[in-house]
């Protein structure tokens, strides 16, 4: 991994780095958060996948979370949302798919299914990367994101249970394969088979079977892809219907920003803090 | 004053707006976070001025200031470092001079005198304008800032004991008239009589009389400006000298960026609320 850049921030050490990734066969930049109780022995590791059109560097920079993570004593890993470069393809007009948009899967289809490859990325190639460079607790792990991201951590929890011992999203996609603006990205990168689509659904995995131990969800109700993108009263229902604890929390006159995110950040990390 | 954006965090509300500015002839933008306890009634108002190369953006986005703020009921108001615009006169290749870098002075030479007036947009008219605007108890101010914005709160300060009741730098340019990232501005907006730079220096306003009751410097010492650009030991040798009672803390490990004022913002906030 080459260093971007790398400063001491609230008694830890805020570090950006590149490296050659092979799931997606690109560069790929991360930004990680050591705490300064790293420097006594490994600690838990808390996975935040950002949004639509964001990199790393939006939580990295507006996220807050350096505060709460030294207070507890996490790292903070944040991850790009997509492959990039000039030989990745994509729709530069159209933030709703390809750089900016890899919806944590691994697509099927060409020309995408070289570099989207996203959930490899998230949960095999780069949690090795960690474990090899950072004085990571890879048995306390937990996952949490921001709207594609907060799908991101959903789904990759409810697959992958033994490993996230937490889970909390911010305004998240709950249903991507109905939602407008995932359902197109979904078809370009699984193809028009939605039997494909399952496995990277929240609610249709909890249908299939996958359970998780309890989930939290934060929503603004002022958030204006509340009701036509976000809708999360259906990973309500999926919940109930599972029998999946979930603590789903409508925060009165919040957006979809890192104004709420970063309200909110705080109590998430020590929510994560506590189960790790 | 248009509102660019407004969105609600950490239980108030954080405003972009943009306004036409007399003092610097050309429209400005302006950052103002309003916390929750200003619903009953005026609260103070702690001013931030940010450093060369900025916008009112870097603070607001990195700054993490919000969550103390809010704690402690106090509106910031972050403005921009200069006048912009395809008026504005600018040497765009250099980040010491020009928008970006207004030094918090009012120039007098041609061609600058005309815009570059931010010692008056922001000890008079901004405040003004948020006097009218916002729910600001204008008796209760405070100032700080960073870098190029240090050395405008501590100048700024010294110069209006009776306005602002306390004033904070994190790494200040505490003697821009021998700073060699200065040194060249000053001439350019104020002239080669060196007599006239001593009323934007704040080693030499303490050594000309005046005084503010007690200031508080944070300073990284892995800063990489800390020996040629801010030298922190002159502010030092000049409150000495003058009877003013400085805390200067030298933080291990901390270099110039948004990482470290953002870990130390919460304990500036909360001395200046202590004192407004």
């Amino acid at each position: 991994m080459d260093t971007v850049s790398i400063a001491k921030a609230h008694g830890g050490q805020q570090g950006v780095y590149k490296h050659a990734a092979t799931s997606t066969a690109c560069p790929m930049t991360v930004s990680v958060f050591v705490p300064p109780q790293a420097a006594h022995g490994p600690v838990p590791v808390l996975w935040f996948l950002s949004g639509l059109t964001c990199t790393q560097a939006n939580v990295t920079d507006k996220g807050e979370y350096r505060a709460a993570a030294a207070r507890h004593g996490v790292i903070v890993v944040a991850p790009d949302t997509s492959p990039r470069g000039t030989d990745v393809p994509d729709e530069p007009d159209n933030w709703q798919f390809g750089c900016g948009a890899g919806f944590y899967l691994n697509a099927t289809q060409p020309p995408y299914a070289t570099n989207y490859r996203m959930y490899s990325y998230v949960t095999e190639e780069l949690p090795a990367l960690i474990a090899a460079n950072f004085p990571a607790d890879m048995d306390r792990q937990g996952i949490f994101g921001h709207s594609m991201g907060g799908h991101g951590a959903l789904t990759i929890a409810l697959r992958n249970p033994e490993r996230y011992k937490s889970c909390s999203a911010f305004a998240p996609i709950v249903q991507p394969s109905t939602s407008f603006w995932s359902r197109p990205a979904l078809e370009k990168y699984l193809g028009p088979d939605e039997a494909a689509w399952r496995t990277y659904d929240a609610t249709l995995l909890l249908a299939d079977g996958h359970r998780f131990r309890e989930l939290l969800v934060d929503q603004g109700d002022a958030d204006p892809y509340l009701d036509n993108g976000l809708k999360p009263w259906l990973l309500n229902d999926a919940c109930t219907a599972a029998g999946v604890p979930l603590t789903l929390q409508m925060r009165e006159g919040y957006d979809h920003s890192f104004a709420f995110i970063s309200t909110f950040m705080a109590e998430h990390i020590a929510w994560h803090a506590a189960r790790l």
